[in-house]
């Protein structure tokens, strides 16, 4: 992984208002798989206290998409074509991870998956997993 | 539509956090259809200007869940086992609006859909459909 | 519909060899709509003697590919990028019919949905629901 | 997996019509873990000569819910409440390999994927991947 490709990542991701809001972080950057982490924060809870499916999607489908960002030319990015995401058990916990990871780079289109775990008291808990389709799209000026 | 499962269905989403946090409201609610709405805020896009993924799949999701929980008994609420959304066009404009409806109500699991349309300048836009499931769990005393 | 559309969809399908296995036919074609026709066979069923999975998936999947292709340019044939199946209840009964339907037509994917109903006795029953992703690829010569 | 197990999956895998029609076989069983294979007949082919995607989702499918299969108790069996497959390159070769697997055992319902392979000669590709949710029922007498 270079720096460049780094950057790229982190330039994008900084510039998403929704990441901030809801304290994600990126917490690495590999060639093909992206790990983004988020806190469960008093404002991004469900009716029970848990985390929404809402702040597990948002980082699911971001670490996805920038995992394809990974394999990406320099003048282009990324959007999602379609994503699905079954849950397994309650976003309990401190803290949420989305691993997000390319599974096939097409001419035109890159199949990619993600697995978010809940972290509580130190162990970790698979509670969703999500597969997808992400399209390149020209870099805006 | 009675008035105390429009209570049902306000007072559980007042208690999630993360639709206040992305500033969304509900909207209608009649028995099988609910629909959510939520402005585009400076906080809650993507890195192109446009609403997040994650803000369009929060509204969808909420919008579906509680179409399905206006058909369920007093002592149950719904949780999503799985959903997935195609995204047809960039969430551009002021406002976007989901509407969730139930699908097919069975024994065990409701399966759901919702439409979300960004509206601009007065005008409506498809922007993504979605497709799930809930499931009830027994409501917290 | 001219004729010249009714006909490239009809070419096509009689050239899948899989439509011919499971005993499918068209029904109709409009465009942006497609509409395709299986009987329960003795050949096609699963453990319990509905339908297989595996034949409504094989009908809702090819109205949802044949809606898109009344939309393409003559040159053009498309393939499935992805879909997915909500099965609503078992395919009991004589006859299944999928109809797809083109929901947005993108400059380089078109998004569509299917719905498979059962018919029984005369009565028709909503068994399944898709929605999915189309790609244009070049006709073979 | 003791034999009574393998034998399960055997007697239903073999009362299924469908799976004979495309000419399928279990070739694994392991708990959580089933793989299934098919040939390309003459008979299950799309119009360009591929395998029909009605093929490919047919034995991963399959696999999937007997997956779900090896970890039920005695008196249940599975049917699939919705799967979603992402087709990742044209199904060309001599034979579809499907491998399912159990991602989280629920207390209602069954987490699974699968992936296909096809192989051409003597060599393995990834053609397909799907993420689906499995339902216990009671097994008929």
């Amino acid at each position: 992984m270079t720096n460049k490709m780094i950057e790229r990542v982190t330039t994008s991701f900084e510039s998403q208002s929704m990441m901030k809001t809801i304290g994600a972080r990126i917490n690495k950057v590999e060639k093909g798989m992206v790990t983004i982490e988020a806190p469960l924060l008093t404002s991004t809870l469900q009716q029970q206290g848990y985390a929404h499916a809402g702040l597990t999607f948002s980082i699911g489908d971001s670490a996805a998409g920038y995992s394809a960002l990974t394999i990406m030319p320099e003048n282009q990015e990324v959007m999602t074509v379609e994503i699905k995401i079954n849950l397994l058990a309650p976003a309990d916990g401190e803290l949420l991870r989305a691993e997000g990871k390319v599974v096939k780079q097409g001419k035109r289109l890159v199949v990619v998956t993600s697995e978010i775990h809940a972290i509580k008291d130190g162990k970790k808990k698979l509670i969703a997993i999500m597969q997808g389709t992400m399209i390149p799209v020209p870099l805006k000026a």
